[in-house]
């Protein structure tokens, strides 16, 4: 934390500042300068809101200069994290396809879904069975009776599951089912939700809010790491700007600061990222060769008819050719598709 | 619903768009043009997701032209929404100001400001039990036992509670302390928690989402309302943009075209919108002269000590001096401050 | 500035890193702390680009501590600037109106609107000659005759004018019919642009770019002053956000901050803020309550047949109305409409 | 364009609107709902204003239908454009280097960082003579010197130049000595520059503006292409979004939807758009998986000691190492690195 003094802060400014720095328990460092003063302040920083410095007489501007996440931190820990499933991981060296339908509409289309990715080499499905919808008029997904489905699929293919969790109420239900707990883009700062997670024994994908930072984001998986879960996966899913080429911008920026950053694996969400399925394969490649840790994807058996997200989804032809095209491009990255 | 074709679609491929609109039991209006076709599409098109027709050979661009919600629209409800409480309203004709402490910190601090507020004419009082916090190392609220405090501090004053409800678990226990329940700007599309919202028998302020459209700030109110809680308070409280000036970006500009477009009140939160005690006064008097319903406003007795967001609150001198300006600039826009 | 090292950084890194900033001729202030070490630098910080030392090994972060504007700034001087025309001022105890067409369609509504204007108070009318423009083939204003037509208002009326500098081809013409010249949005880092206006002896009305930080702008007018050209005043016009309820998103919270940090007026244009003629008086009320100097205003004779912007133009009743509205409201503020 | 009227509209208003379009010269297409009425509108819409039919009573919105751009847009010509030189060329089946320094700092340098980047095959160098900078106490480049030194490194090496141009003053100096006259991120819509380059015969490389909507950017380049210069190049550098982990936000989401609405081709500059060197390798390969036609880098002989610039320069060593990764990544995608 650094304090920058006004040019004309008196020596009673100051003075008044490196107390309320004492008063925090904190332990003030005055630099005085040709024009003006900065107080470093070292100590237990992230105990007290010391924005009210910022508002004292004679102080220009209050600078944070330790980032407030610990666990999430690569200083923490210098080893890429590898989040292990009993017939795949999601981690360094592999770059892991997840990949089914937007919401589970009934069990044909699930197993006939689930099946496929088996034999395509594709061992974590996603599905919701919880859906967040903008409209309280669309189509809220088929609750617990979908999360049978899945575990029905799971049972019959052996297939992971990868499924969204909106709320408390359904915690039981969704850590049961899943394989990987969602938690959507307008949960990632539903913080309830976040402790409730912490307390699961399953891995959790925390999509990025759609106006995050990448230090608000890694804060969001600080608490789910906080509360003794650090199975943690990140995915970049597009966000908000003034852009309206896309229905999002898809963020693959993010992925080589977020990597220095953090230990924690991500991955990347071009469906829902651009909104439309012929942008998804140029996209899906680039977060190959921008270093993301894999995908997920929304695929239906049949796009056009899907009861939400069809524009974004691949059919199965579709799908095929994207993970050939994947596989080609991973051999000269030396990345493995799993 | 509007479909738009490539100048170069062929024949096959309007017939195809015009037999998937059929498909989805809506009716096509082909409009031919000098250089490409264009389909208008009537019937109820909440129905469908018709992103799907967008991705079909030959269409260019897919157009929305309803509006998605309905009981939160002024089309529906012409007259503006007034909500009442036993001491106050909020609405048309009136400028109501809700002002306290970021957090209840203990039980004489909220007495103290309770008594304040009322002996100034003030009859709704803010304070957080339950605190949605950025890092999971902050103070996170007292809890039940701050809503046990706020109780008292109705009872023993008569100010009107206004206080933000984090979760479903909790949702019993604030309907009962609150008159009225805050959502939050990172729960305002918690769909789960506006169902919850929907069904109780208290007045709901509904924070923007720090990205939200005005489009999806209505929906949200719309999950509300179709629920059967149609007392629906807006409270616009900065958003996330480049600008790094302030905390958020306060986008008074929001309220002409709130206005227009609903019939709900709304409410301006310059305190977290700024996050600046400094730059609080000047735009609580442009939110007043903008038209808004009234204020949401952090002030506590003693901001440098306290528990979190001190820098943005007011002082009761500072409350009190903002509050003799709002009375004077009330006058001539023929506004009652109360 | 400050160099923030890895809490894994060595003493090598830490070594490296204080020769570097030696080596630009500056004075590293190494801090030791229980973490990690910060490295404080001071000298003339402004003359060597210290981002490389941001990628060298170690450095986690570097930040920068002063502003990098010097006679914009209100440190430099404290005094409000006060712009003087020889019939009206723009700065301290005034709000100002400036208000006139989007172009300069012919003679006779110019004529008319400077009439008009005179005999409402208003001192200063904009219409612009050269006008910026999105596609290549809308009307891309009347050019040096439109300047002469501006010019005959003038004298035959008193009123000052404002009309826009696209160029420096055109510098010479508009430096002469202008007084004041008028940098728009697009042109706000069109640096050639900013240094001929230095030279010129006219204010500068220096409109915010549409994604312009404060600093930024400052910094714009700083490249004016810099070269010699005291008189320039800010106008704040909308911003470019994810925002679509108006054309662009009127900043208003950047009026305290851009006061606090510098001693030059800034004035507000509601019009291209907003977009729409309905919501350009809330906003201007508002721009008033938050401590704008003043206003620029587009008001047409007849809006609905304008050859540009006619659709957020106000017509002379509607411009009366508003005028009416901002003298009451002036009052209590104790500011004088002018 | 679509008007789409409320529901509460009068048929006095539906008429009043008829009446304005036709008054427009233009054809309306009533097409009367169940709950509303909407108006299809046919004509030349280019040539008129319609934003003031938005304002007209009873008008809930107004919907524009067709894109503004015509030369630019694949719709015009389906087959993509390919930009010759002498020796190489930009567009369809090529991936095309242009690398160098940020700006022209001496002789020396030119020529050892053109002779480098000819040995490696790289066919165009980047140097800027004259720099757009923030501040106008940072150095500014070595102007027509600048120019002097280029010209003589492509008499000596062959190789071909891309350099900016800032303004008309400087048109026909750097329209002589450029081999690709690039326009910076400020100046894409300097509308009189894009007129003055219009008229060069030299091709153009137009980045995209910092908050520029991709339809904003196609019209940029409309306005060079309607001048008669076909030879337009895109190139994506980053965007001011709300993200701060890196100096901009690189949007290679732009390129699936650029390449769907032109037939121009498009560059991706990872130096600017993510402002640190060790982030531009993974977006360079991400910009070719993406399907981008090439890069623009910034590579310095000393990036430590640059004077402009060197945290986002490569240094020759790790400019050859990228090359060789991009080389290996381009074989599977049957796209040459040129």
């Amino acid at each position: 934390m650094l304090v920058v003094m006004h040019t004309h802060a008196t020596q009673d400014d100051i003075d008044h500042v490196l107390q309320a720095i004492r008063d925090m328990k904190l332990t003030p460092h005055p630099m005085p300068g040709a024009t003006r003063t900065a107080i470093g302040i070292t100590g237990n920083v992230g105990a007290v809101d010391p924005r009210t410095l910022e508002v004292l007489p004679g102080v220009s501007e209050l600078i944070r200069v330790t980032k407030p996440f610990k666990l999430a931190s690569r200083e923490m820990r210098q080893a890429d994290t590898l989040v292990k499933f009993t017939n795949t991981a999601i981690g360094p060296g592999t770059f892991t396809i997840i990949a089914g339908p937007c919401s589970v509409e009934n069990e044909a289309m699930i197993l006939r879904t689930a099946e496929f990715m088996m034999e395509n080499g594709v061992r974590l499905m996603r599905a919701g069975a919880f859906k967040p919808r903008t409209s309280p008029y669309s189509f809220q997904g088929m609750g617990l009776e979908g999360l049978k489905i899945l575990d029905k699929a799971r049972q019959k293919t052996g297939i992971g599951i990868v499924t969204e969790l909106m709320d408390t109420d359904n915690a039981d239900a969704v850590e049961a089912a899943a394989d990987i707990i969602q938690i959507g883009t307008r949960n990632m700062q539903n913080f309830s939700l976040l402790k409730r997670v912490a307390k699961a024994r399953k891995p959790v994908l925390l999509k990025r809010g759609m106006s995050a930072t990448l230090e608000e984001w890694l804060m969001a998986a600080e608490y789910v790491m906080a509360g003794g879960n650090y199975q943690v996966i990140l995915c970049e899913r597009g966000v908000r700007t003034f852009s309206d080429h896309s229905r999002n911008t898809l963020d693959l920026s993010v992925i080589p600061p977020a990597k220095k950053l953090s230990h924690l694996p991500i991955l990347v969400d071009p469906s829902h990222g651009t909104g439309r399925r012929d942008y998804v394969p140029p996209m899906a490649l680039a977060a190959l060769a921008a270093g993301a840790h894999g995908l997920l994807l929304e695929v239906h058996p049949d796009p056009d008819h899907a009861q939400s997200d069809g524009a974004q989804s691949l059919d199965f032809a579709g799908f095929d050719r994207l993970l050939e095209s994947l596989r080609k491009l991973a051999e000269p990255l030396e990345r493995a598709i799993v």
